[in-house]
């Protein structure tokens, strides 16, 4: 389905008068910034949908079926993300994965996308499972496999994952590895970094000039013992070793409990390091939930010092770095998740650009930390919402993402359409 | 030194253009909500002052002192409680500590407090460290022992407390131990429990009919293998077999990582143990930040709770649990920490009394979870700082307590009167 | 298949020599303990092998096979069991999960366990699972759901779960409720208790007798925010309020961060609540790996409160609590892996046994955390592999379960007589 | 006080019987082995004495004092290693701490170290306390301060340090840097780390060609929020931009919760970046606790990993890395603390040598992960105690330290002869 720029410019009229009323409250209070230019970085800002997100999720104790309508194919996962897009015009790219989203035609693929705004953003390769008919098993890893033919088809699996990519217009490979160990003395630690590392050097020599590649890493999950891409530091390691095209890929639920993310991100930008971002909210590990559900003052912080060291390096905030969303739906239905995870990260964002930089540098440098909280507090307190729609306003979508989503029963509609489908994904 | 109200009227006169700006924009954004009577609570509701969190805090790393003007008494702790009263209308109660805090003449205290203000909030006895003079030490526990003298020692001193706290007019006792053990087999974790009931039967056969002790639980620290009063399950055990007078009391920080306090707080509501707040934020274990310098949401959503729980059953905010902060303050002026941590749960307060209980209770029936998450963050996002100031601004307090305070130079003036002075407490 | 009395006995002989030096060894160590009544209470202790942990695990990225030779159903997975309890003489007892193993005759089944010298030990329900053709869902909960619809249904399932145990020979219930939310507002957590309490409620009025209810906390997976049978608290909150016939069950796996498991097992034996364990190891979350595999020592130290405890209450050691195994198997052989989990099991359990109590007592007493020490890691660096390997002896079992185990090839001749079937469970 | 050689023969002819009968039992179970090159390296390895662990320890909340006895001086501290020394033989290095142990005639107290048979180890600066006469406070930073006078004070103290232990004939400084922020928004983390390296570049420019410079980590405290040399990987970052003289130093508490030690180790030594340990355990943070007091397996795993990559490099296990003690002892007396601390290192070397690296190195490349666990419990699991007594008694030492210091009544005589005296430190 589509939504028709009519039916959102009716629903917007409906708010207007109650945004235009809050918008003015922030101007007056804003007065001494140049608000307009900060609607504009928030127009620019666009965040991926990951392909594999858009439908329910699960644990290993089970899925919970919605309602259904959940994508049946790539054409139909692009379609939803024109319809976020669409609602909150935040999110203009799609993340794919492979072999869930294997593109029969590439170019067809581009056009679709292409008609709702899609950019294609960084392939995701998949090393994790086991695929019907593949040669060689994962079960005890795949880049850092003991076994030189698993290497092998693992490296060969990401390098056909870059074609298709730069088929589709992409220029990034997320490479998150599963690889670890779940007992003392199953791996040797040192040779398990060698065989990954030698195998990444394998993917990066088939990695146009152009592209860049993600290294993730992960605390746990779904090896409890140990990560071969385990911490950010593990992560610089390997980027480091690899080449400039290559980064460290922040997830912000891959880390150990009590981790300062703000100053990982702060660092990787210092050492130009920093790739992008898998968005998403826990409480206890990996949990996937809604960015921003959980704890939006570390979002806000994160954003921070985003803001803070990108402009230190004169970078552009919209596409210097991969910012996408990684999250699982267990229990609410996926397309409103992701509005809510969208609408959380641009606050963030909004709030960060909003920090008064100056007097912080000047506190900062008066040790004056109570002056210092003040002025972060200052903006994560303040209610940013009216910006947020204004440029959603500007850039022609929902004043209200899901209050429109619900208004026009998007969820039936997909339901009468698709039937009670299930999509790939975890 | 005290703050005139003219002063304080001065001051607000100064800002309050801006101030009704925002108050008028708010009363229309809420106008569906009675707003009076919220006010009216956030001005009844008042948060203690600990006597030991005026002067800086430390670690056992050191200690850095402040310019000085830290009070050298229990009157000028009050003194300095009343000047955060004065700013803030919210800290109407002091809460001391024995035996930093012995009061001479209870009658004068009470007339100086009064003369402020102020209230004398729970009596904190101390078993967690050696006084000078004392026969026995608690190197090894107090109510805990295995020496029954070192019991009695203990119980007495409490004993004492409640003495001291009777003729103040306080009515409740905390009782926090530090008694556990370093390592494993140092104790018998059943004769702990079963030492530490007998003694705390002991004291609370002390207890006056009208008074309430607060049995104060924590996961580690200064202990670091077990602690005898570790959770809230354990304080409940205690607490359910003193008897009615005897609640828990929960401090943020003395949670093991990723505890979810609000739902502790909940269960303890519905049992009617709950007995009272230790407010603080933190990272990694009991750090004692400034409350919610680190984790705002979390703070409201044990507001919510508390909103919902007490209105269940229908108990008084300002006066049916007991609200205290216990911070420190190692980099930051104290009086300024701790009118920020004041200024935070004000806010956290506001943002739960405006929640929408009829929508979210709808939510909840229908396990709308993308609703009942809105209905949270609405509140949560909503800038609500000019609620907060209003009731302050009609308790005849400070539109912005840490302007003024930073206006009239207060730390100036007390280093001026008091010296370099340090008090007493960690 | 069957493991032949005579093909132990031969394999046994061939280590004879080596285990005789050894258990003599240990003899002169011990000669001061009375070593034959710790041989005896060896070999009555048994540990229940959980049905779905025959078969190989996963997690939500994915399940790799093994060979196979899984057991295809209950018969198989009691014939698995059997095989178990020939090898190592202290798995004599299966503990079942309805509807995973719905009996179809209990009469035969009861005589097919009985053949291998295994009891059914505690029924586990399933609530956290939707069944093709149920009525309801369980995704927003089972027993805490607002729908008491949903409730009624998964009462009755307990219920039903009680009635297959009463035909079996079993005489107690599990409870593991999924039970929680995955965002903050998801739920009213009073209410969420109080529906879960009335429902347990029901399911306990069904109770025989002489049968035990275990109620399992878990602090989170799969809901990632809060849980409804969340801590020991919980559970004894739950436990208490029901009736004597429930317990607390406690599964090493389900804690927060860094918990004192040993000072809460010996907590809810002093309140004569503790129902019995589930056995595993982890290092980040429900990790569920062999036992003893990450902590072994924090193992022992459970032990040594249990036997002290028990001690103290003149409990049996072998039958006053339930014992079980809740473990999955990602990278090993489920029956190697579960052969690893009861030996280090049985090395903890007879460390347990020989510490010297009256020593420890006085240590503790004294306040000689020194000597404690020492008298904990006195046994715990022991090396008490002997005296349990006599336990096996004497138990006609084997002298090396894992090694006999791959000398027989039992995976091979299960795979050849079973197919590369796989089991159900998680 | 001195231990004379025959009070240590005559306490070890007492033991000598039960001590062959042990011995020889495990030259017979290890026939296989060249034991006596392991307990050649039992012989050689040395662990080093802080000498600000030889008094008793506490936290913010205070500290309990032992019976006294506690050194007065560095003279004294001396004394107190070289009893450790002579009774265990393998404290052979004390590690000192500026300014707690300024040597006042340093040619003389090299002569007093080796008279007792020891080595001046790591040297360690202190920039996290202000000493009385200093012109700056380290209250926001040392190293990293914003103010360029403080990053003097601190660059020139540890030049200082520097100074003091070349001519002591040490070859290492140890720094360890408190500094970090206690609130988001205090620091730019960006320029904390630049001038933090700026300041270490300019202490690297002072070090002797010989010396190593190790730059330690931690994760919290005493700072709260962040702490700017925070984890292994930004030490390593440090450490390699300063050259080849750098490395990074572990120390076992230093870790956010359920951080994997041993792949960390493994990977700094791959690096060629692993300058050494402070050895010590913990529960919840930095708990100071004694070595293998509380996660006995890790520290096992640890020198797993460390003899295994070591012996890759060609290194000599003894030399080629620093080992060091860091525990705090608020409980026990420190002497038998330490002794307590050093048999568990040494236990745990032990039974690393004793892994059968073959055996491993094959299960590994089978991925047959059940023997991989096998072979490292089975020297977890054996007790190599009569082992490490055999080193001691080959090296003139006691066959029980802690037994003969109790015998000797150490204590006593130091109380008699330092009185109740309370050392430097912590």
């Amino acid at each position: 389905m589509n939504i028709e720029q009519n039916q959102i410019e009716k629903h917007n009229d409906s708010l207007l008068t109650a945004h235009q009323r809050r918008f003015a409250f922030l101007q007056e209070e804003w007065e001494h910034v140049d608000l307009e230019s900060v609607i504009q970085k928030l127009v620019d800002f666009q965040i991926a949908i990951p392909s594999w997100a858009l439908g329910t999720g699960g644990t290993r104790f089970g899925r919970f079926a919605i309602a259904g309508g959940e994508p049946r194919n790539i054409e139909e996962k692009i379609e939803d993300v024109g319809l976020l897009h669409a609602l909150n015009g935040s999110s203009g790219a799609i993340s794919l994965h492979i072999p869930w989203d294997i593109p029969q035609n590439a170019e067809e693929l581009r056009q679709l996308a292409s008609g709702y705004g899609l950019k294609f953003d960084a392939m995701n390769s998949n090393t994790f499972q086991d695929q019907a008919g593949s040669a060689h098993s994962y079960k005890f890893g795949s880049l850092q496999n003991v076994n030189k033919d698993v290497r092998k088809q693992a490296i060969e699996h990401n390098i056909e994952v870059i074609k298709h990519g730069i088929a589709l217009g992409s220029d990034a490979l997320t490479v998150w590895l599963a690889d670890g160990s779940c007992f003392p003395g199953q791996l040797n630690f040192r040779r398990a970094f060698e065989n990954t590392l030698e195998s990444l050097q394998e993917i990066y020599s088939a990695l146009p000039e152009d592209w860049k590649m993600f290294v993730e890493y992960k605390a746990f999950e779904p090896n409890f013992y140990s990560t071969t891409v385990g911490d950010w530091g593990q992560s610089l390691l390997y980027a480091s070793k690899l080449g400039k095209k290559a980064y460290t890929l922040v997830d912000l639920g891959h880390h150990l409990p009590n981790a300062n993310i703000e100053q990982i991100v702060a660092l990787l930008l210092m050492e130009g390091k920093l790739g992008g971002f898998h968005f998403n909210d826990s409480k206890y590990g990996d949990d996937d939930l809604t960015a921003g559900s959980i704890k939006p003052y570390q979002l806000f912080l994160i954003f921070n010092d985003l803001v803070e060291g990108m402009d230190a390096k004169g970078m552009n905030h919209a596409r210097d770095l991969g910012w996408m969303i990684d999250a699982s739906h267990n229990v609410k239905d996926p397309l409103e998740d992701l509005l809510q995870s969208v609408e959380a990260i641009m606050i963030a964002y909004a709030q960060a650009l909003l920090v008064d930089r100056k007097a912080l540098s000047e506190a900062q440098q008066n040790n004056d930390v109570a002056k210092a909280q003040e002025i972060l507090q200052n903006t994560f307190r303040s209610d940013l919402r009216a910006l947020v729609a204004e440029a959603r306003l500007r850039a022609g979508a929902a004043l209200l993402p899901i209050g429109l989503y619900r208004y026009l029963n998007v969820r039936n509609t997909l339901v009468n359409q698709r039937g009670k489908t299930s999509a790939t994904g975890l």
